[in-house]
Formats: C-alpha cells, sequence, structure tokens
C-alpha cells in the first residue's frame, strides 16, 4: 500500500473537460488527481520557415507553469526573460510525441500550437499535457473538418501517457503507477512513458535518481505504465466524443 | 441599448471562486462576463532590498495571459524572452494599487506576491486582475492571522476597479461601464478606475483612443464607475466570507 | 507657500530651444526649471507591419534617462539588457498622446519617431518629454511640407503636459502644479495630465502614493493643470513660430 | 549490412586521449568514429546555493558544439545569446548520468563541471560525451586524491552511452548499435542508453521518429546497447590506466 | 586643402563646458567641431568584486549614443537590448585609458564612473569622450578633495585623444589630423591616438580600412595626433581651471 | 633572458596542422608555444542585407573560448547569453583583417565566416586566431577555385600577428616578442600588430597597461614583431602547400 492508499497499480482521478480555453480552435482541462493543466490547440496557417513549400504541416507545442502552481512559488519565467532547461525539454517532448500520431502531409501547410499550462502541480504534469493534449489537438482538427477546411481528421493514432517509478525503502523498492509529487520526489527512478495503441511505444524516459536500476524492474514500471494508458485512452475518446456531440447538436 | 444587450450602466455577471490555486495562501478565480482571471497570493518572509531592516513589508503583482486566452494566439513572453511594455505596465498598476490598501508596517518584513494570470480574455482583464486581487490579498492576510503570524489583518480599505469607456458613433456617443473586448476595441476613450470605499480615488488611467474627450465626459465615466464598483465590492466581500467561514469550519 | 518658494498654481520656468538634435528633422532641447530633454523626431519612410498597405501613417516614441541624469547614478538601460517597466510605459504613454492629435491618414504610410532623452531630471520628465516632443513633431511636419513629401502639416491639435500633486502634511495637504523631484517624491498623490485645447482632455494618469484621495481633491489637480498647459502652449508656439521663421529665411 | 559497412552490432573505432585541456584538472579528447568530444574537468571549492552547508558535493556539465562542428554551419549560441532546447537537455542528461555514479557524501562541498565541447560531429555526440566525460571526471577525482584533498576516489560505478537505433525500409528495419549521422537522420526510431556495468541502467532516452514502435524492437535495442558499452568500458579503463600510470611516473 | 577648407595638421574649435550634468561630481559637455558629448563622472564608495578588500579603486566608462546622434536613426541599444560590439570596444578604451593616469591606491575603494553620451556625432566620437571624460574625471577628484575624503587629486598625468587617416585618392593620399565623418568615412587608415604629456603613449588603435598602410604612413599619423593633443591638453586645463576657479568662489 | 628561456625576438614553436574541422571549407589547427585553436572557414551563398545586390562579397569571424581553455575555468558565453566586450573586440579585429587582403568584388556574394574557438590558451590567442584564419581562408579560397565557383584565389596578400610587449622590472624594462601567459599578465604594455607582407600594416593595437610609455619603444615593439611575422609566414605558407599538395593528390 502506497502512503497515498492507492495499488501499486492505481491511477488517479481522471477527469477531462473540454472548452476551457474559449478562444482556441479546442481545449481541454486535465485533472489527474490534484494536477491540473489547460491545454489550447491553435490553428495557424502557415509553417515554420524550414518546412515552407513543402505541402506538410507543423505541430508543436509550448508548456509553462504558473508561477504559484507549485508547494512554494517559483520565479515567472517570462519575467526571468527565459524558459528553464527543464521547459524546454518538456515541450519538445510533448511536440514530439503528438507529431508521432499525425499525417503530417495530409495535414498540408497549417501549424497546430498546443499550449500546456500547469494550473496546479501534484506531479506528472508533462504526462498530464500529453494525455491532454491529445484531447486538444482532436478536437480542433475535428472543428477544420467541420469547417471543410480538412476531408478528414489526419490521426493515425492515440497516445496517452504516465510516469511510472522505484519507490520505498532501497531493499524493498516497488514499482507504482502515476507518482504524485510526494512519490516523485523521493523516488529511486522515474520514467515517463508515452504509449500507443496496440503496444506501440512513441517515448520512453527512464532515470535513476540514485543508483541503477536493473532491467527486470525497467520491465516492470513499463507493465504498469501500459496498464494505466489503457484507461487514460478510454477518458480521452469519452472526452472527445462528449464534446464532438456538443458541437453536433449546436 | 449596447450590442451586447446590456444597459449602459450595467456591468457583466461576476463570480468569484476562492481556493483556485491549491498551494497558494490565498487565491481565486474570478469571472466578470467571458473573463476569467487566476489570482494567487503568495508570502514569503523576506522584502526586497531596498526595503530590508525597515520594518515594513511590500505587496507586489505580476501579470501574465496565456497564449490562447485571447481571439488569435499571441506568443508567449516566456519564449520571448521579455514582458511587454503593457505587461509591465498593468502589474505595475495592480501593485500599486494593492499597497494603497495594506498598512505594510503592520505586515512586517514579509512580500506577498499577487501573481494574476488570464485564463481567457473579453475586455477588462486588468480590472478583474485588480478585484480578484483584493480577495486573494485578503484570504491571505487572514489566513497569516489564523497562523498568528499577523495579529490583525492589516488592510486599511477595499480596492475595486472597473473600464468604461465612451462608445458609439462620434455624433452621439455615450458613457458604458464595464466594456467588453468588443466595445473596448472600437471606444473613442477607454478609462480604468481603481476606487476605493466612500468615494476614495485609488489610481485613474483615462485615454483618448482618438480626439480628446470633454471634461463632462470624463465625469459621466466616473460616476458610472462609482456605480460598478459597488456591486464588486458586495462581491468581494461574499467571496471572502465564504472563503472564511469554509477555513472556520475547516 | 511651497519649499521652492512657488505659489501652489505657478509653474517653473520653461525654455524651448529647437534644433538640439542636429541630424534630425525636428528636435528641440526642452527645460522645465532644472529637467532637460533633449526631444528628436526621425522621420523614416515606412511603417511598422501592421499598418502595411492601408495608407496610414505612425508615430511612435521611445525615452531614456542618461544614467548621470538623477540624483545618484542609475544603471544604463542599454547595459541591464532591458528597458524597465517604468521606461516603457513612459513612451508608451509619449507615443499614444502625439497619435491623439495627428492625423494619420493625412499623413500617410511614414513612421516618425521621438526620442525624448532626459539630460538632467528634476520631476515632471515624462510631461515635459511630451510638450517637448509636440514641437519637434511639429517641425518635422513642416520639414516634409517645405519638402513637399506633404501638402499641409497632419496635426489636428496643440497637446500639451503637465504634472500635479496634493504635498503637505496629511491633514492639511493641498493641490500644487508642476513638481520638482523633491514634491514629487513626498507627495500623497500624484497625477499627470495631458491636455488639448479647448478643454480637452488625452490623458489622465492620476495615483494615490498613499492614502485614497477624494473627488474634490482631484477636481482641484484638474483645475491646475488647465492652468499650468495654457503657459507651455504659449511656448510651445513661441518656439515653433521662432523655428520656422529661421528656416524661412535660411 | 550497413550503407556504413558495419555489421548491425559493430561500433566505431573508439580513441580516448587524455590531457586534451592542459588547463584542466582530467581532460580526454573522445573520438568515436568520426565524432570528436572535448571532455574537460574543472573543480572549484564550493558548491551552488542549493547545497551549502550539507556536506555534499555536485557534479554538472554543460555542452557546446563549434559552429562547424556540423555539415552546415550553425549560429554560435553565444552570438544568439542563449543555448537551445536540444543543449540544455543534453547538458541536463550529461549531469544526471554522472550524479548517478559519484559518491556526493564523500566528495564533500565541491562543485566539478564537465565541459564537454563537440570538434567534429558525426552522430552520437551526447552519448560520445558521456563516455568522455565520465574518464575526464575520474581523473579528476584521481589528481584530487593525489593532491590529498579526497582520501578515495568517490566513484561508485562506471557509466558509458550508446545510440542504437531502428534503420532501413519501413517493412524490414533492424536495430543497429551506434548510429552516425547519416543513419541517425534516417532512422525510424532513435534510443539513447547510459548503462552501468553489471547490467545496470542509468537512463533511457528512447523516440518514435515516425510511427510508435513495438517492444520486441525496444528489446533488440536494448541489448546491442548492452554489447556497445562493454567496448566502451574497456576503453575508458585503458585510457584511465594510461593517464595514471604517466602521472605516477612523473 | 581638406574638402572641410582645414589645413591638414587643423583641428576642429574646441570647447568644453563644466556642470552639464547638474547631479555628476564631475561634467562637461564637450564639443570638437559638431560632435558633441556629455561626460559625467560619478563616484559611488565601493569597487567591484575583483578588487575588494585590497586598498584600491577603480575607474571605468560606460558608452552610449542618442539614437539620432547621427545622419539616420540608429536602434535604441536599450531597446534591441545589448550594446552592440563598438560600444562595448569604445568604453573599454575609454576607462582603460583613463585608468592609466590615476594613481588608484591613492583613491582608495572607491569606483568613478564615466558616462559619455553623444548628443550629436560628427566623427571623432570615441576621442572627443576621452578627452571630456579626463576633465570630468578630474572635476570629481577635485571634489572629493573638497569634501576632504582625499588628501590630493590622484592624477599621474593628462590624457587627451585625436583621431587621424589617410585621406584622398589612393595614388596621392595624406594625413590629416582630426577626421570628421566624411573624411572617416572614406579614410584608407584611421587611427586614434590617446597621449600623454611629455611624448607618453598611452594607446594606439591604427586600422587599415583598405590596403595596409606603410610604417612611414603611420610616423606621419603619429606626428600629427602629437600637435592635436597639445592643443586639446590646453583646452582641458582651462576648463579645469575655470571650473575651480567657479567652485572656489561658490 | 626571459623567465621562459627564450631570447627577446625568439617566438614560441608554431605548428599549423589543416584539416581540424572536417566538415569545414577550409580549416587549421594552429599551435603557438601552449595556445591552440582551432579555425574553420565556412562559406555560404549569400551576403548580410547591407551589401545585398552590390556583387560584393563578406568575410567576418567569430572568436570563443571553451570555458576550461584557461587557468581556472571561466563562464561559457552561450549560457550566460552574452558574449563579452573581449570576444566582441577580438571577433571584430579577426574579420577587419582579413577583409583588408581579400579583394571582395572578386569573391562576390558569398561570406565566409571564420570560426576561431581557443581549445587552450596561453597568451596570444587574438594572434594565434588571425594567423591560423588566413591559412583556413586561403583553403577555403582555394576549395572554391577547385569547384570553379571560383576563378582564382581572390586573396591580395598575407597577414599574420604577434604581440609584443614591455616586460622586466619598471627602471630596466625590454622589449620581448611573441608574449606568453605569464609575460602578457604583468607586461606594462602590450601591443598586437597585424601585418602585412612587404613592410604594410592592417592594425596596431598598443596599450600601456601601466604608465604611458615612449615612441621610442614602440618603436622596439614594432620592429620585434616585424621579424616574428616573417616566421609566420614561412609557416603559414608551408601550411598551405601541404594541405594544396594533398589535395591535388586526392
Amino acid at each position: 500500500m502506497r502512503p497515498n492508499g492507492r495499488a501499486a497499480d492505481e491511477i488517479r482521478a481522471v477527469s477531462i473537460t473540454p472548452g476551457a480555453a474559449r478562444h482556441a480552435e479546442g481545449s481541454v482541462l486535465i485533472r489527474i488527481g490534484n494536477t491540473e493543466v489547460l491545454c489550447a490547440a491553435s490553428v495557424e496557417p502557415r509553417v515554420p520557415p524550414f518546412l515552407r513549400n513543402q505541402g506538410i504541416g507543423w505541430v508543436t507545442a509550448e508548456y509553462g507553469m504558473l508561477p504559484r502552481a507549485t508547494h512554494s512559488r517559483s520565479a515567472r519565467e517570462a519575467a526571468k526573460g527565459k524558459q528553464s532547461g527543464r521547459t524546454q525539454e518538456i515541450q519538445r517532448l510533448i511536440g514530439r510525441t503528438l507529431r508521432a500520431v499525425v499525417d503530417r502531409r495530409a495535414l498540408g501547410e497549417m501549424t497546430i500550437t498546443l499550449d500546456c499550462d500547469v494550473l496546479n502541480a501534484d506531479g506528472g504534469t508533462r504526462c498530464a499535457a500529453i494525455t491532454g493534449a491529445w484531447v486538444a489537438l482532436n478536437l480542433a482538427l475535428n472543428r477544420l473538418v467541420r469547417m471543410r477546411v480538412l476531408k478528414a481528421v489526419p490521426l493515425t493514432g492515440q497516445v496517452a501517457a504516465i510516469s511510472c517509478g522505484l519507490v520505498g525503502p532501497a531493499e524493498a523498492r516497488i514499482a507504482v503507477a502515476d507518482l504524485d509529487y510526494a512519490e516523485d520526489s523521493s523516488a529511486a527512478a522515474d520514467a515517463n512513458f508515452v504509449l500507443a495503441q496496440a503496444g506501440g511505444i512513441v517515448e520512453i524516459q527512464a532515470t535513476a535518481e540514485q543508483a541503477p536500476f536493473s532491467e527486470a524492474e525497467f520491465q516492470a514500471l513499463l507493465r504498469l505504465a501500459r496498464g494505466g494508458v489503457e484507461t487514460l485512452f478510454v477518458q480521452q475518446r469519452e472526452a472527445v466524443a462528449k464534446a464532438l456531440d456538443a458541437s453536433g447538436r449546436a
């Protein structure tokens, strides 16, 4: 039993609410436990210079954390004048993983930017951002279809992300799914898995925070991740369905 | 009758929900029409260098807008590497107006930072930020009293803010209260009033967007502002009361 | 009687000397008491991207203070790598107020930049900058007429600015015109008025530095400002006339 | 057979030359095929603020690429005024992986900075940097022992890194070890493995560049990586031995 | 005869007016022809970190050019967010040359900053800045003596600067003193000489703008420079004498 | 005899190894004593905006120092976010001196960038950079001839650089050639000479580090420089010949 009362393979309560950014082409507020991320998809009819005149689109992401999303206030990146290495690493990850499930040729020369802003942080913010951003992206693409800009939604699959880790005393550490902040900050190893349907892997980032971990431990983390994302996949599909249903009726 | 169906002196629906930033010492999500601002008060036991060893506290603010809070996406200030002049102007205004109602000697050598982040923008974001920040500040100060860090809440009054403007055709322009984005962007003049109780004025920023306006027009704007903030004062007090009641029971 | 020996409605000695920036299309050195600002108008045959192909011009301003314009040396903004919030606020104000009296359609697709650099500061630098910049702008526009680039000077009016404030002991504070630095730094409230002819108001920025002020006090400040700018209007017109007379003879 | 003529599990020629940065406490020039990285370890008798007075040391890294280390010249980061997200991601990785094999309590309040500068790039620069940095760190720690600052070398293990990937036509893609630039830029998936002795895993970063990959493919990459690092471990130990032997004789 | 009508060894009219920056410990407005530089010396009772606790002082300089000091407006460095290489080069030169004539041990742990701001540019701004800055520094040091902070003025000599160059058609180019902007921008070679009394050399910066120049040409430039600075030395001493006389009577 | 055992006019051992940056159009690793600089020439088929459509080319340089090229580690400029004044001064010097020996009209609208990165520093890095960059530039231009982009190598001459200085006790100081770091940091005066063949001077930068120096001393430094560069000229030509010979055979 974990300090938060969850079983090793139990993820936190998930809710995905569409429409949180009222001007965005697609948006959700995703809550996973006490972590809360606003994901907004913005469509622009142009691509970055390195892609011009090639007939293919671009999907990118930006990530931010409100200064008081965390236990103690952290300095505002806009005021410091630069984004931290952590921020850049996360936003590169989000963009890369979404591009892995978009048919960019079918998208054409448009850019979709996913803004993922953390309103409240309690561990797993990058995973929540990816999971929510996929829904926001899906809604924006559906909107382009309704506007007859696209013929079909150019998504080739579904992605969701979850962090798993090794927690507990060194001599008896166990693998658990969906770390909250308390677990994350004391874990012996921490791995973020971005997974697709049917056993596909999009990205793995596994890090020993203390001593190296074993292959067996790694496999245990991967198994837990696979279980967790199946739940997230269901939530994502339900959120999309509900939002499309609402737009259909409107 | 205005295009949005409101009477000249009618302000939009207001809601102030405490606790939106779960880690902050005080916070609210304020909604005024479709404008939505998350205001979080953070307390730190130190003051900036220019105030050290003088026994007085500091209250300051930072303002931000999520990239897709607006009709079209605007560049993220953290990515651009600097805050715009508009952002700096607004956050200086918020800090200055809150300091006008805090007894900084009674506060002692602590800093309270109000982070005001706009989630959705439809005009009046700086006014919503001030109005919400006063509640967040109040809740944070109350928390310091409950923690026995302060003996009493060092607030000397209440402030709220509203924008009024001259709208309509040049030959028949009228003064209206609480501009939404559509009105704000076509107004002939725009004035932000930060007002205190009992007729007190904390700040006036009045600007002719086109030709100069007359003193009579200015007085009309000021009268409308006075009426509007009285409504905001009531909402602020109710939000504080409800939040304190909840903490009392907890 | 004020510490500086002036009556409540008495402004400092004013001088406006054209031609201070010898390369500029229009320029003045304005002195108001010991405050000294060099204002230079530069004309460029293009407009910023957001205005292109619309047939209308742009008027903007930049403001700076030499590091030792002040009592103690302040860091050079170019060395710090960014302009302070105060600098940006002031330069936005100067640009906005000049645009209010320019017929930008008659100007056509040109940009006029007003550089206002404070050589010596003793209070009221932003007001001196606005008052001087109007003259520099006027001279630059006249030069464009002499060069047959424009048919007529596209100015729709005259603007000048003055700061007024509430000074003296709390129980007996009075309204005075044209604050110098000593008054400004101890004033209970401080208001900058940018006024046009015939009672027009272009901008008001009024701020309570301590407790809120009353509407009656605000009206007293506005009355003083109206009186002060009338004197500035005369000085501005004399400076323009003298400079044009000199160019005419040249 | 790969286009470069190597077998699937064959890594490129490796050389590790100590002493390349003559002022550094430890340094090597590591060459893996045509990739060439200068790794220098600098010791400073202090730790960053967040670690002060805790009796534990810090190991960190910085990464850079000379502008013409690559096929076409890339802009100098010092001239652009900021490090790219890629640079920050890599230097965070290098620092993190070295900290995983240092006993920071035994190190005491000192900071060791590993500067890894790429002179020539042909794929695998981050892996070469990690592999070389471990040797530079080892040499610097040995020097502290010879200077009697430390009693013993506070290393808890050996780490080296290798990139493996899925290459070839989509229908017949195979896993190969130690990608060069040509392979890396066309790989379907790319994984960097930072491995320790005895089967330990320090970090895995696996990314689908196109469609998701399968678990079986991932296991194949991991097996290749395990084989490759064994060769690197031998080279690292030989380089350390040779350098220490030389210092011993000196 | 030069296009400007001057003889080869003839420098432009010089005027040095003390007191131009009213708050500075020492200041002058120096005019050399149409070049105009405001030089202000600021004294601060501290030294930079690298000099602390060594009992020696620091003299440094900052240089700036108002945006419209030049023929066409140049971007404001504060707005661009960085100082150009040219600016940094010049301010390093000014600081270095003044340090060459200050007894920094006699100065003690104080910093004197010379701000040299170009109001109007017509060639030779760095030389005018050096020549004026020496006077401003001298006046500030004299003030410290009058305030009994220093026992004597810790200057070991006098420095002034002049630019000379090779101008005219390639086959018949001649050496001339004190280049104005028109000459400077077409000169085949340009040399800045910072000279001391009694034949001393403080700094030489000589540059071939086109083909290399000969030693004989260089010697001709040096002879002209020696002649020109003698005139500047006289002007400097007169300006100091007049200013001290005025302070003495005050 | 100097502390390093060299005669006053004796320069350190020189080696110039072509091909150090394998992707660059021309490159060398130059070693002068323990100073080691990698010089890479990159050709791009475009010129900066200020030169467009004029049919002339551009030659420019960038300079950097690896953080641990020096005795103690210096902060990485890319991490600090700006290049120091010293760096900018040096890279401007390198570019300027190379442009003095290139026929830019014959080059046509191409840019050649010389990246000079110091791997190990022991005095004279800017002079080594210039001397090495001339060879790298020469090799790149030869390559353009071999590629039939240019008809002939558009070099009008040869340049090399050397630093000389006044060292030793104040009462008996002597002029010496090719200062190493120990001499450079204690020299009474330091001069960098960039010289061309046949007695031509491209650039002189002479600085009194303490008291002014005399004309006689300056002439002694210039004589030493002339002797030293003759040796460098031979080395440069040999390096070019060897590299071209190798390319010819290839």
